[in-house]
């Protein structure tokens, strides 16, 4: 969790709003430690074996982009109140692989939102997440379903 | 990669094939591993902060269930022409967390499957897979489709 960042409440959120995060590079060491343990597939472990793959040369694991970019917007400034709590994922699309070297940044969108039908005290957002590499390309489109906390009433008097 | 598995070619796929993996348990230092690097949330991160959160005890991140559901595919008897390689993932839900020591498998199930229509030598295979927990209980449940390589044509004589 970001200190810096201000707790969003249900309430602050609106359609359309966007929140960019900070951005990291993933290095080939990462791309094969993450895939040695969860997607273990010569073209994202063996470089020499990923030139001969359908890819032609090593890519990281998309579940290591979707982790990647949960990493970033964990850390930014998009801090929803209760945390980040997924009810499901829509869509989760990698247009393109993320390559050893390549520098990543993450940009949410609040498509729609409503309050919960059986629980007042929260809400449901929907938003997309759409993760880009150094050259602007999108390497990930996400649009899911999120729980946030509703601001707390004040004290009666 | 499986060495024992079969290789499945798009001609060998038919629609409600089903395909299990085996099983593995995650343990509580695991969760809070993967979740220190890819999602710092105090309820995957904090055994004593996570029971004042909504969960009320630690549990894994949803991309830790689907990296190591992703591990079993990958590790199990469903073995796909070319890799596992996604297009996109329709629907990918948790409908309940996992928890420190469960053990969780998953079972696959062909929904789909149709040739690509601009590349003669491959198809595209939508299925679901369920990762389950020692209860029986559906922990995850995605929708996916892939790209799976169809059989070599025979050298002409």
């Amino acid at each position: 969790m970001n200190p810096t960042a201000s707790i969003r409440y249900y309430e602050d959120l609106s359609v359309g709003d966007k929140f960019p995060t900070a951005s990291l590079t993933v290095t080939e060491a990462e791309i094969i430690a993450f895939a040695s343990q969860y997607d273990p597939q010569s073209f994202h472990t063996d470089a020499s074996a990923a030139q001969r793959s359908v890819f032609g040369r090593l890519v990281a694991s998309g579940w290591h982009t979707a982790a990647l970019s949960m990493r970033l917007m964990v850390l930014g400034e998009f801090q929803l109140a209760g945390g980040s709590v997924g009810l499901g994922v829509e869509k989760l699309e990698w247009p393109q692989p993320v390559l050893p070297g390549d520098t990543l940044s993450v940009v949410s969108e609040i498509m729609e939102k409503r309050l919960s039908r059986s629980k007042p005290d929260r809400g449901l957002v929907k938003f997309r997440s759409t993760t880009f590499n150094q050259r602007g390309e999108p390497v990930q489109r996400m649009a899911a379903l999120q729980i946030v906390l509703c601001r707390p009433a004040p004290a009666a008097r």
